[in-house]
């Protein structure tokens, strides 16, 4: 039975990613899901599909017209999700915040560390399962944690944050630190206004 | 800085084992923990002790006068735990069941899986962290498992739970099956019945 698998509202750039890469991640492990958001993307995220040429996900407002049950990532408290949350099952949540406001009817696959993203996690999930990341999936992870880490220098930041990176740069082929900034350039929107001026 | 680690309130051998797996666990990690019970132990749980010889563990009524911050297993309701949980923080929860009347103020460490015991998930944790379970643990933890699936009968059971307790058999040279029976018969005080009879 099909699932989807989102972000939190406002998506930023690991709320995207890390619903596109546990949705690959449980499809490999023989489940049916689908990555989506809710609601629109931000410049940094949209930089960062378009450098990898990735499609954006398709963007829902409510979960139940179309499943019975979810998938949650990067967060977890009901104000930050889909309005009919209520109505659904949460199978799986894969998250690095806090827990509150979060509650089921019956057991569930949790999964949280205090790490500076999600996306450090799911990288250590593919790990675990001996997944192979493609080069275009680790692309976006990498964006993912510079994005929550500002590049390593957000105080979030762990030592398994910047490990993740450089071994998803490897794959990915990325400079990282080069790529990094463009990114974050993308997202703060100051390329645009040098051009303007 | 020193940590608890306890499961529920009116300890099952799952609350009473999953402490002891995870606080050897995470002390083998670096951790400084001491794992304690909440309250009495039930006959079942004398008799797996007894059984491979293992002490006790302390019984505690609060956490805050001793540390600042403990580790919960097989529970995570707030009702079902230390009476002073609101005073220390939480960093780690191990559990297989739903989640309820829990929340924290900082990011942790939450694992959960939908599975027939805590002992089972923290068996794929050893495996994971690449640590060794001894044979004694092996032993108190393939009781935990048999207990709270009733030797495979208790419709909670996974395939995940039965390979487990196979492997843990095998490291504590122990025969399950006839060990199991036993060991649910002391714990519905099956045994002394029939001797009074
Ligand atoms: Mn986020
Ligand atoms: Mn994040
Ligand atoms: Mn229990
Ligand atoms: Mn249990």
């Amino acid at each position: 039975m099909k699932e989807l698998v989102f972000g939190h509202k406002s998506p930023d750039t690991d709320a995207v990613v890390a619903a596109k890469a546990f949705s690959y991640l449980q499809n490999q492990l023989g489940y049916d899901t689908e990555a989506v958001a809710l609601g629109e993307l931000n410049d940094e995220t949209k930089f960062v599909l378009q450098h990898f040429e990735e499609p954006a996900p398709r963007i829902i407002s409510a979960a139940k017209p179309e499943v019975d049950a979810v998938m949650l990532v990067d967060h977890n408290e009901a104000q930050q999700s889909v309005a009919d949350l209520k109505d659904v099952q949460i199978t799986h949540v894969v998250d690095h915040h806090r827990i509150a406001n979060f509650e089921t009817a019956a057991p569930l696959y949790y999964h949280a560390e205090p790490l500076g993203c999600t996306s450090t996690i799911l990288f250590k999930l593919f790990k675990q399962n001996e997944v192979t990341v493609p080069a275009k999936l680790a692309g976006l992870m990498l964006s993912a944690i510079i994005s929550d880490t500002l590049l390593f220098k957000s105080p979030t930041t762990t030592p398994e944050d910047e490990a993740a990176v450089k071994a998803l740069a490897e794959i990915a082929d990325v400079d990282y630190q080069k790529y990094g900034l463009e990114m974050l350039k993308a997202g703060t929107n100051l390329a645009s206004k040098t051009e303007q001026e």
